[in-house]
């Protein structure tokens, strides 16, 4: 295949400015017409839809995985200014926080998880105290957990600053797992794209996953001690992509393990409960999660001296973030906190 | 498959405490023996290894691709103290700074990819205004690229902060063009992974990847107005994972395309170079990519009026941080900013 970047070298042009047509480059790879100009080919996404493969990709590469035409003059309201550097977390509501809490699984090689209820409910505590409507379900089978999650996406969020949904569960590169069965994460996050979820467009949609994205293990490296919302000018309506303002913060690279403590819970939702409660109103996100990785990687390391392979191994989360501003969980007024009906 | 997240349940304990073995686990699904305590098994990543397949992957996914056994006790000297909330940047030089700049290909398919230049002179330019030590290669081959890929691994990073790659090319999912031929970008960073780059472990490095991921298009949605360095305590010598301090920031998300102006460069390029150039020595990594998603999502269309299927079509960068710490290319001081030789 040589579907390949910007190959088109089309003109683009500030949205700002007068849009100009200088030049057109040729599609060249794939099939359109050659020359500059030419309307040629059509149909540039249909037949090399490389993601509509069912080959396991990285959690990550799943947002591009469902495959849809472009889609014409979408619209929604703008939460916050165009060129403002915090999002807008002003709202009536935080919004809420969906969390889906996996113990038990009817599929026969999964063992249950146990510590997933500490870190479930650590979980739901740190985040009410971030003023989110939290939700929690235990041991969904995939239908169920469709379902809830179409609900969600099919709220009015128009009063809530933003979303979150936590996954604790099995999972595989590619894959993660409700009762029943595995499915892949696009189909949680498609539903919350700004077209398919307009009073979430241009805020802030937070996906927390802890789960393995494979079987490899981190032996580490030990280091050794050496001496050594402020809104921006006002502006008319301008567009963004549908992909944007998601963060997916993971808690283990591709391919890898993700560890968990069958007493305290996994190391990712301990850390990031810890981190939650004692920044989360302080710290933007990334640099809230920036210290959870921290945590993760400095602090933990796997104790199990009865099966050598699995001994003294480490742990990186992996945070993916198409946020376009700041993102902070202040204070809410305590006048306009009051409880969703 | 039914490889999944930490089933093991294995006991894992916070690495400045004493370590016990409470409890470990059975790893149920991968044939070890049933019940806490056996060695069972082994092998646990040879058979069962999912990404030494050629499937192809995001580019996220590929960090993982490489596999190697558990590699015992490497170890390597500790740039910042173990729980550091920002990375050491005062090492007597910033770093290096390699730009593969690919403008024409061997590969039939391929198109000369005009504009390239303007985002290598900027992107050369800003880096050395941050003090990098900047290396700029045009149009390498794959064994070149290779070639100089190795040299700098194998370099002493001592007197380094960090270390930062950028590719500008063509890429589709899982893949980016050199000259001659397509390569994974794994190929790349699993040279500076901790134990295969040991004078950059604890540093960050940092990968900048301006290339298309598939060849979908963002339709976009409009929004419309609504009414309305501190280094922690001194610490002993500690474990960190191999996979930890890298940061990728991709022009674009997993299958789709990613916009170049044939004149003015990319659009992740200008937006990289006007944050860099603005903000380089003030904000922290994390925030500047922020704002740099935001000019290319809120400021960038593209303009393909004789393409109507390309034309007003967005983009979103994707971000990847395995950071463990702030990063930020704050003032190195004058006297020690002296010219590598």
């Amino acid at each position: 295949m040589s579907i390949s970047e910007d190959q088109t070298g089309i003109l683009i042009e500030r949205a700002t400015n007068t849009n100009t047509d200088d030049f057109t480059d040729a599609f060249g790879s794939l099939g359109a017409a050659g020359g500059g100009g030419g309307g040629g080919g059509g149909g540039y996404y249909s037949g090399n839809n490389i993601n509509s493969s069912g080959s396991s990709q990285g959690a990550i590469a799943q947002l591009a995985t469902r495959s849809y035409g472009a889609l014409p003059n979408y619209s929604a309201r703008m939460p916050t200014d165009r060129h403002a550097i915090e999002y807008n977390m002003r709202h009536k509501n935080r919004g809420l926080a969906l969390i889906f809490n996996h113990e038990h699984f009817e599929v026969p090689t999964l063992k249950s998880r146990s510590g997933t209820n500490v870190d479930c409910d650590n979980l739901a505590r740190v985040l009410k105290q971030l003023d989110f409507e939290v939700l929690t379900y235990k041991d969904c089978r995939l239908k169920d957990l469709m379902r809830h999650i179409e609900w969600a996406a099919n709220q009015d969020h128009s009063d809530d600053d933003c979303i979150l949904v936590a996954i604790l569960s099995h999972g595989e590169l590619g894959y993660i797992y409700a009762k029943d069965t595995q499915y892949k994460l696009d189909n949680i996050w498609t539903y919350f794209t700004a077209q398919n979820c307009p009073s979430l467009a241009g805020k802030p949609k937070l996906f927390f996953i802890q789960a393995c994205q494979g079987d490899r293990l981190d032996p580490g490296i030990t280091m050794k001690r050496m001496q050594t919302e402020t809104d921006g000018e006002s502006s008319m309506s301008y567009k963004i992509p549908v992909h944007a303002d998601f963060l997916i913060a993971y808690s283990t690279i591709p391919g890898f393990y993700s560890w968990r403590n069958t007493t305290r819970g996994s190391w990712f939702m301990q850390s990031l409960c810890s981190e939650l409660a004692a920044n989360g109103k302080r710290l933007d996100i990334l640099t809230l999660l920036t210290f959870v990785s921290q945590r993760v990687a400095v602090d933990y390391e796997s104790c199990t001296p009865d099966t050598p392979e699995m001994h003294q191994q480490k742990q990186i989360p992996c945070i993916t973030t198409m946020l376009t501003r700041i993102l902070r969980f202040s204070d809410k007024n305590p006048l306009s906190s009051v409880v969703r009906v």
